[in-house]
């Protein structure tokens, strides 16, 4: 049996469960700085390098999804949080599950990003790899390095299946 | 008296004095992930967050500078690096001079970065605000939160100019 996933709008209030949604908006404290030039949206993302590790920058290009998408299996990264902050504009897929036990088919969420939009997943919180759209897509990604395996990966029992959008 | 700067190509090379240029070159650290999907170009830049800091995620929104522009300030984060990331694909500005005692004018050194190219200042190397150029410039910065000033501003005795591009 499969199940067919549910495409919501990606916000900062339904993201919550999972994480930060990383973005310029009114409803996220800001401030001008360098004498009017700038404003600043300040601190929009819990970083969390973890227990012994540092925050690095790399980037990421992902070829884009073809859809219909068949989701098999999950990811999460025990000791850290990771974040993704698309370059290119173009808008891409977020699927998720608690943190806490490997996830069963219905009970990931899917989100559409648009491309003003980065996510930071919180340690522990399942995701599926990157889901660009449309082209190759650079993203911005902040995560751990340090000592110890910080990658989990679990395969689905049941399937879960992304429509065309 | 005033000095005109001279513009230099930003490379990963030229700019090292002063800290990391974020790309996604070959000439970097970079492997395949996500089952085939995915290059990932690893640890770019050296972000440190100084004693008692934590790296965090914020977005600069800078109106874009008009040429010729005139040089008369400069500013450093003594205890924290601070990377810039564009997110409009435009290029931009940077003016950088060592770390150390306060620059002269004839110590800038003046950069063209692409819109694909992203800069780390190093812990306490000299640099001039966000100088986005032709639109409104979203950039993903990555700096430091943290106790005890982390901002110094110096006016320039000489002034420096930045000619038409």
């Amino acid at each position: 049996m499969t199940i067919t996933l549910k495409l919501e709008t990606l916000t900062a209030e339904a993201f919550k469960p999972f994480g930060d949604v990383i973005e310029a908006s009114d409803s996220v404290q800001h401030f001008t700085i360098n004498d009017g030039n700038t404003e600043r949206y300040h601190d929009l993302a819990n970083i969390e390098p973890g227990q012994d590790g540092k925050a690095i920058v790399s980037i990421f290009r992902g070829l884009p999804r073809t859809l219909p998408f068949t989701v098999e299996m999950m990811e999460r990264h025990p000791k850290a949080s990771q974040a993704f902050i698309p370059t290119n504009g173009e808008p891409y897929l977020v699927i998720v599950a608690p943190a806490g036990q490997a996830p069963k088919a219905d009970e990931l969420r899917l989100f559409l990003a648009q491309g003003t939009q980065g996510v930071n997943y919180a340690t522990g919180v399942w995701h599926h790899p990157l889901m660009a759209l449309n082209k190759i897509g650079d993203f911005i990604v902040i995560d751990r390095k340090g000592p110890g395996d910080n990658c989990d990966v679990i395969q689905l029992e049941e399937h879960a299946i992304i429509e065309a959008l």
